[in-house]
């Protein structure tokens, strides 16, 4: 397909390890509820309109990069679309948390999972990508994204959101060749899209495994690590982005042990930590506390600056720790975009 | 006061880093929801009654002494009760976690606070600590508890339970003075209140920061830590046992910087790491994942005995890295405390 040119490649430079005169700086969940743009458009149309309408996906993906001009633009979507195409329910009323009506309670209800028709099922991501990197003509580079494997199956077997994902762990001990079937078919599909995704106009992709953190160093190790490998070697076309959040601890598995172009941080670890921990070899990002967004404007810029001072500008990529908050002052998010692009100056 | 004889004293001894046999076990939250008898209960007497009735609080607290044997019994209240002690209100209604309805939410109101006379507001948990010395008759050692400042302020100024407590966060951050006092007059009230614990009973005491992960290391050393060392270095009675969860991190500046005389850690961090990271040079406790617990019993046993080798027996307190889930079968509870006795037989 043909797209306009890039014209801002601040992003790919620092995926690749390029020199950059400042940090690439994008916001997680930065089409979120903070903004006031957005808000209008959720009290005209359901979470799931908005999801599987491309032009509406595509409208609130631009809001913020007309509004903060950042260097990439996340496609407006959700991690649980992949669970939709295997053919499970999920329900979003107002005021609670997503809903699977009917999660994976069974051995056999695991093992009857296949990989799905991905394109057919989730055509409406693929064209809101196409669209957007239409639209975006060549100002911000445009990151797909998919959920890890482990995070995804949280959701599949509990059917809610969980403090500690207990049952889904039990599952996985007590049933760990079904469990394993679960989660090969969520990594297979997983694959196809963000492979979809990147033939439709992705530029970068990244694969946010949101509950990590809430296994043992050993846990990761086997159930969680083995698909972000997985993901992470198949994805040869575009800079693949691991955000394995909460896991400190596996940094450095991370870096020696597959093809991801650059790791996500939470706040939880020092720059320092994770430059080390990294071995200074591949780009990092994050990692700004979201609740610091709470700060005076004046004092968001200080911190900024002095987040990148640490990190260093290169191999970075200015961020949050984890998505934006929905309370969050406009005006103090765009302090946190303007610090970045004003760092050094 | 008078009190039996303790027959059983080896948490004291692994706090002491004196040579045992085994490690001595107990299990946070052990008087909990899993417990039949504790449901019973549950039934006939609200959550405040439970806990404001010392012989309620007493008989709770037996329960899995009668049932497990373990090493320590720790005495059944709330970390809010500092709240209530400060003449906050708190709420609870079945189904939902703890309410404020009118948290401190102005600099005014945070600079309001006052030390109560806790002995006077708290006489409850003073009484039923005294009850269950008596009544554990040296079988167990007696563990009192409070939560740590950060926590019980993220409470105070949010009013109930968050994912981030970012409001809590930014008010210390948009009123330090005010929000430095409010912590203070929490700090210098639980340790009075701990001082009442130990003169009424309790040979051990425990310190729970339950959201201190919540904290980048840095703002952990602000907001959280000065306090943990205030507590820590005024209890000199009895040994002091600190538990930030999720702060991985403070491992060492806890060992280095305080007169604790153990750590909790989560299951987060492995047994080696949180060895080095403490030099060796102090007791550590947990670190079992509660999720663990779903394991079949024969399998619990394997993975304790694998925990203790890791740990090592000496300095050591076997227990889980965070409290008891409700739904755990009561076999698998005992099949935690049977492999930590049954290690190295």
């Amino acid at each position: 397909m043909a797209f306009p040119e890039l014209k801002n490649d601040l992003l790919l430079k620092a995926l690749k390890g390029e020199p950059v005169d400042r940090p690439p700086v994008w916001m997680m969940r930065q089409a979120g509820r903070y903004l006031p743009e957005y808000m209008e458009l959720r009290k005209k149309y359901t979470f799931f309109e908005r999801v599987e309408t491309p032009e509406l996906a595509c409208e609130i993906t631009m809001q913020p990069i007309r509004r903060f001009a950042p260097d990439a633009a996340i496609i407006f979507s959700d991690i649980l679309v992949v669970l939709q195409a295997l053919g499970i329910e999920v329900t979003l009323n107002p005021g609670e948390g997503p809903r699977l009506p009917n999660p994976v309670n069974t051995p056999e209800a695991a093992l009857a999972l296949t990989v799905p028709d991905v394109k057919d099922r989730l055509h409406y991501v693929i064209e809101a990508l196409t669209l957007t990197r239409k639209e975006l003509n060549g100002q911000a580079t445009l990151i797909g994204f998919a959920g890890a494997p482990w995070t995804l199956f949280c959701y599949l077997i509990e059917g809610r959101g969980s403090k500690d994902f207990a049952r889904a762990k039990a599952f996985y001990w007590q049933h760990p060749e079904a469990a394993r079937h679960a989660l090969k078919v969520i990594s297979d599909t997983t694959i196809l899209y963000l492979k979809a995704q990147i033939k439709a106009g992705a530029q970068v992709v990244q694969v946010f495994d949101s509950w990590s953190g809430l296994l043992s160093p050993e846990d990761f190790n086997e159930i969680a690590y083995p698909w972000l490998k997985q993901i992470s070697d198949a994805i040869e076309e575009v800079p693949v982005i691991l955000f394995a959040k909460g896991s400190w601890y596996a940094l450095e598995g991370l870096t020696q042990r597959t093809n991801a172009s650059a790791l996500g941080v939470d706040w939880c670890v020092t720059p320092e930590y994770a430059r080390q921990a990294t071995m200074n070899k591949i780009t990092l990002q994050g990692n700004f506390d979201p609740s610091k967004l709470l700060h005076h404007p004046d004092e968001i810029t200080r911190l900024v600056h002095r987040m990148i001072d640490r990190f260093g500008a290169q191999r970075y990529i200015a961020n949050l720790g984890h998505g934006i908050l929905p309370y969050i002052p406009v005006e103090n998010a765009g302090a946190f975009f303007d610090a970045v692009k004003s760092w050094g100056k």
